[in-house]
């Protein structure tokens, strides 16, 4: 599975909490592989695992490496994320463009995805190993993700892409035109039963029932539901002519509030 | 500005750090609208504030709700988030299957997207007023996503949706097959004058050096580099001749480490 030989390297994360939240978001998107490069002395784990909640063993199976280029070594392509303009900052491209580039690579071989400290991001030397860069779009009033949200959003694409998602699907199929047609002599039936509009103005008015019933897919169950409506109101309809010896009038308000 | 249209509705969220972690997310992603339907008593604003860093003024700008229908009353299109299958849960689509429907209405009206709180989801009573589900695609393994993660990746989709980054673009032009065809010849006299190979193997080679340098694209500035470089290089090879009386032999292991 190519998510497997992508690994995620946090170089120097200050808070905990941050790192905990990284495993969450590698977890929810199928990653597993976290490297941490030159950490800190001060990262408090007891808050990383709080924060990993179901993710902790993501969390536990982290490697810590002195140096980037140790975390880095064995990859045949290395990523780094910047969101600042500067020297050669300008190749950066979306994750979007990057992860078929990353998913083809991820086949044969482990692919870094590098990520900076909080408070300065990766500085051109920690940018220099690595092959490409990465932008993720952001808006100019507020370009600064937080360093969780920028790993589950290059996650997120990475899963999406790699298409293991199935989206759960409708079961029941699209009704055919005779179901339908079935369904609209029902309700033209019992709306004039009913006095909701008279023979003069029923063509009219179904028309506008049409398009509104058109403007999505009517599943057989949808359909079956609308029937049932109509049926209902048409043995009300025939109670009220028993009890009055005639059906109602044509109102003269149909349609409004 | 379509993403001005678009609401973030936050049920009872727990905690005051996610509510912050929303607000950044949100701003990072161009959107302003923040609602909270059914707030708690206990929320750590001072939490979120902090969180929130440099979108303190979204969160300032936030709304409080006393039942999810007053925070959506006003929208003409509403969508529930939901990672749990169950009850109609399974028409459920995905941010991206979504996000065309969600802009193209939100040039017109208020768009409610829905998120409940942390430890359960939204309840099917709060989703009944919801237009349509959406789904984000997650791990089997933990499906379960952070509120703020959430809301990232769907603000997220339609950030990029609503094509408003313009990601930076190379200034340098591709080189036209003229100047690459000069780089070229210039790296064929290079290297037979310091003996990297012979004149019977420069062919061969120099169709290895092209299917290189043909990867990707070479802008202007590159060509001028790796002519550089072999400009240098037949200049040292020329002193070379000057203090031996004699170009160097082609050597016997080109090519190996």
């Amino acid at each position: 599975m190519k998510l497997q030989n992508i690994r995620i390297v946090l170089v120097s994360p200050i808070y905990g909490g941050n790192v905990g939240a990284v495993c969450r978001a590698m977890k929810n998107m199928g990653l597993r592989d976290l490297a941490i490069a030159a950490p800190r002395d001060d990262t408090d784990w007891a808050e990383a695992r709080k924060i990993a909640t179901h993710a902790d063993d993501v969390l536990t199976a982290r490697r810590l490496f002195p140096r980037l280029e140790d975390a880095i070594a064995d990859c045949g392509l290395v990523f780094g994320t910047t969101a600042r303009p500067g020297l050669y900052r300008e190749h950066a491209r979306t994750p979007r463009e990057w992860t078929p580039r990353i998913l083809r690579a991820a086949a044969d071989t482990p692919v870094a995805l590098v990520f900076g400290p909080e408070d300065r991001g990766l500085s051109n030397e920690e940018l220099t190993p690595c092959d490409h860069f990465i932008r993720i779009p952001s808006s100019p009033e507020y370009p600064s993700l937080n360093l969780a949200q920028s790993v589950m959003i290059i996650a997120y694409e990475l899963f999406v892409a790699a298409g293991i998602f199935v989206p759960p699907v409708e079961r029941s199929p699209e009704a055919n035109s005779e179901y339908r047609e079935r369904m609209f002599a029902m309700w033209e039936r019992a709306l004039r039963a009913i006095g909701f509009m008279d023979a003069e103005k029923s063509a009219h008015m179904m028309l506008g029932l049409r398009r509104v019933f058109a403007r999505a897919p009517l599943t057989k169950a949808d359909v079956r539901i609308f029937m049932g409506v109509a049926r209902q109101t048409l043995w009300m309809a025939e109670r009220y002519r028993e009890a009055h010896g005639a059906p109602p009038e044509a109102p003269a308000r149909a349609g409004e509030d």
